[in-house]
């Protein structure tokens, strides 16, 4: 029980990767918004499987209907917006073995132990699938970013060991999206794409981190003490499949300096006083409230957990086996992943606009 | 607006460094718990300024009272528990040129920012000393785990460089708590505490990462798919004071390897074919749920804030300036937010361990 | 923005009358329930429009789909199940004269206030259609509940000033579906269609009072302070279109009477001395908590908005004018009202017992 | 788990009769608010014990503390406002009989049922005493309301059957409060006063009904469709000790009437075409959201449980058994259940004006 993320504006997700399709209600989008279908399908063509020779060869078209919440000129009504996709027809036999057989690392064997029931097809609702209903809410989300000035960029900053040198000042989505590995360093992107095909010819899967930068956010968002703004946004990315960490501006690298180091000195400017920091070691948030810089923050994602090759698992009556794993599988989430997390963190920032906006009585 | 944690078992803290107190109220702790002041004070000792010569030195007794919700036998009722310290008389003069300026680094400019209005004092809401509600409910929830069997420790894994070796099938708190810094290796632990000293003899701080495990927990908890064990461990701990990072298990070093060395192949024992994995490079979360094995995360506190150095800054009218911090500060946060780590996350784990027991109709 | 309800069994309704469709997202269903889709539709078709001659004659087929959550043996799997009905074709030129003005105590005068947008057609998400999802939803519960031992069966009491002669201990569903009012009492039940047929051929529309009952709920339901019975049952109710009271027990009534007279004397009997009460004025819930005897409420509807006669109004600029209603509207909504009232209900029951179980440690 | 109340303007009620105090903590109170504790103190003494003939003898001072969230100049800060009232001595011998039997109609039964464990003292956390946080929370509500130019006045509106003549447009505070039993009507107030005193004489109680008008709520709160007006309004006043019914507007005597008796005709007026309603059965609130009339609500209190006279009931062991109350007790809770009614209504009001703020983009 706990499909719905976010106080004021609230999705709920549901689907299965099996079923009967994907999708979101969002409940709390104010009204008048323009929601525009194309855009939320850019967005879905992003995280959709196929899209390139390093993602997993499955094709969905994964179209985007509106139920829903918006009117015939395309504008939002203030009630629920619900957006849907729906499943097409699949090869089921891909998944036999895997059947029988819990993935080592996979979510199948936490999933039977928890409910006690198994919807073996596909890794059911822990498939990276769900996440369409999250990219579809996060346009949205990023639309009403966008008329607040604030812009929400992903980006891959390392797969394996490979590492991306990134100007988050600047980067944008053309250069993101100007390779498949949606890295915004093309000599480090040229690499990566030769890892992950490495790595998929050898059955293998790689990890890596992806960074975010949040630009224009204003002073003042983040609610102390439970709804920081890193509390909110570490829970909605950590939510992802595959993430395993998440840090802040200078995050794990910080705990190796000192105050001194990476005190982060405020200086004011021009005529209105404008306050901004020298460095930004904070990430753009203090206390848990943002302070006028750009939000930094860096996501883990883990190798993806099936691979082609042997390994010791047990069966669905816990008896010691091997399994070799088969099918169309990512051998490396992140690609994929950068909308998935643009969406997360646009999410929580509109949810948030709209906390701040509430306590401003005057 | 959002000083509650918690789905089934809610914390609601209050109050700030220099107001009448702070406290917490825990709504949903089930009925019939003995509640031990004895322990919630011992836990509450762990936090407290002044314990030793590596925190600060204000002096604070932090002495807890239970205002509601404990009959006289020291049972909870089922109704809401109200823990409570009082503050004490306070040297507010320490701060006054901190009544001017804004800390670089710290919550306070970002807190006027937000609310329009400044409790200058101590740092008012931001102040560590809101986590006295945490530490008191923490103890609590700490107390309910262990009638589950489940036993979590915290403790201080790494200090700047220094880095310890610690065992997280065994690690217990005596051996954390053998020295003033909480680290469970005698060799680091002297190391760290003179690299402390050093650092505050030097007006600097320093930060570092606190590691926890949680052992015992069954198979089954947590709740898919914004409720993952890492998204709610990742939201608790996250929310305190100076944390900018949190990872599980493998974390931000699995991203350098690949699927089949990180992977943890399952394998079953015993009569009963208990079902274990031979690694744990998921950190006992699969799919956002317990797997069964220990629960492991690091989270990485940054250096304090406050130094006692000259640094550039802005003041209240946000003119340019330079503000040397004066008064008693930690100059370094983690022996200290230990037993904060150890609170949130056993809240977690309570309110999910009631959360999969009301979903068990059978 | 508040399309959710519920704490553990918690369901998101969305959805217009003239968008794509209606439908509803329970979360928190707990797993390995069997969902039969021919219960749903049951229980669709009994508020379904155009089901009888003192209906609406709108037709609609309300063709129920699952399209998450329930396996291929039609069993919960512990995720969102997501249940929609398609929207059909609309004859929209019904509504032009109400495009362009606001009938006197409908809610689209209060919607445009409230979004700054108008979605005329059929009255949006305000019209009696965004009950569907909440029917099905409470499908589903009642399955629950049934399995627990409960039931929950609403019935006409009253319409106008023609009252029925209930006996709430043994009313149930076949002699409440034996007439086309869902009046238990046959002889009421026949001037009530008289009535409302009366009714409807002057243009006017007609109200009265919803009865439920609750037989099976075990002592200890509900959450004191502010999830009493009363109050969950109480919002549950009052959340539905044209419902303005509603009361418990002996309600309005007792208030005319003295504690001596309304007071439940408690005894008990048998070998394992079940406590009961002679009378029921408490209508089984006494602070907030049931105590084992049936639960009673009576709900007040509202004659409808819509008539067919003239009346002052202002149209979509504000200007003063007249309007005389077209289409197809209910004469009386309580007939349609009654499966409405009895998801609601079940809805809040369910809730209560996955929350009262997750609290039961022992 | 219940004891929470509102969604941005939340609060969390804690305490017992009998334990060390009760209170309140008020989450997203905006900051900059002027909070007076005079003001707050006032509203405590109206709901206090021993203010009146009429009301239980019990003295209790009811001295209200403020611990955090307000700053030295009396202005809200934005963080957790704690408001306390200390428990005094208490004589706990009148209770002896009940401590060994339950009362009918009472609480403790229920209580017992649902947690195994008794806090026989007082009635715990069932006694109206818990009321304290709620009404000291209202009364910063109704000084935000105030600012926003809304007027919230509960009054005594009928006891038994005596029923008081109220202008709703007019009524206001200090008619109300010129008699102890807070009816605007004198003639019916002292028809009231006699019962009452002579309802206690004869060891009984008796109940009645409690009218309550909002004036000023602009067009456009309430948040359909689960949270509407009627919704969010019923569940806070069911949610106060003894009552069992609500009504609004029209309520249960408009279900014997037609649409076109009691629709609410629009009318505009004046150069800005301000919209009104001819009549106000609908009582302000349509399709859930305010209308811009006064919003008008009823709510049924039934008489006290506790009574000085023999009546049957169980022991704690579920033997049958006679108990006869002993003790002060209210012969009839209504007069200091206005301000209860009030502060209900107010928290309601405040939470929506904050959520309608939220999503006003524009």
């Amino acid at each position: 029980m706990s499909s719905s993320f976010g106080h004021l504006f609230r999705i709920t997700t549901w689907g299965e990767s099996h079923g009967g399709g994907v999708g979101v209600v969002i409940d709390g989008c104010p009204p008048r918004i323009p929601i525009s279908v194309d855009y939320i399908q850019h967005e879905l063509d992003r995280r959709r499987p196929g899209q390139s020779k390093i993602t997993t060869q499955r094709k969905e078209s994964d179209s985007i209907q509106i139920l829903s919440g918006v009117n015939e000129e395309g504008l939002s009504l203030g009630t629920p917006i619900m957006l849907m996709v729906l499943n097409e027809d699949h090869r089921s036999h891909d998944y036999n073995e895997m059947q029988e057989k819990f993935r080592p690392s996979h979510a199948d064997f936490a999933y039977v132990e928890k409910y006690g029931i198994r919807a073996w097809q596909g890794g059911g609702r822990s498939s990276a699938r769900e996440t369409v209903g999250r990219v579809a809410a996060g346009a949205i989300a990023k639309s009403i970013l966008a008329n607040l000035g604030v812009e929400v960029h992903a980006f891959v900053k390392r797969i394996g060991s490979i590492e991306a040198d990134v100007d988050t000042n600047t980067v944008s989505q053309p250069v993101i999206e100007s390779n498949m590995v949606r890295c915004p360093d093309p000599i480090a992107a040229q690499k990566m794409i030769e890892l992950i095909e490495a790595t998929r010819k050898d059955g293998n899967s790689v990890g890596g981190v992806i960074g975010c930068v949040a630009r224009g956010v204003p002073s003042g968002w983040g609610e102390p003490v439970f709804d920081k703004l890193e509390a909110d946004l570490g829970k909605a990315v950590l939510s992802l499949p595959a993430c395993k960490g998440i840090e802040f501006g200078g995050g794990f690298l910080m705990t190796f300096q000192t105050g001194l180091e990476v005190n982060d000195e405020f200086y004011s400017e021009g005529p209105d006083k404008q306050v901004k920091t020298k460095s930004n070691h904070s990430g753009g948030i203090q206390g848990g409230i943002s302070n006028g810089m750009p939000i930094l923050l860096n996501a883990a994602f883990k190798p993806t957990a099936t691979v082609l090759r042997p390994q010791a698992t047990v069966d669905i009556n816990y008896d010691n086996t091997t399994l070799t794993g088969k099918g169309r599988h990512d051998p490396c989430v992140l690609p994929r992943a950068v909308p998935m997390v643009e969406a997360m963190v646009a999410l929580v920032l509109v949810d948030h606009a709209l906390r701040q906006r509430a306590i401003m009585l005057d």
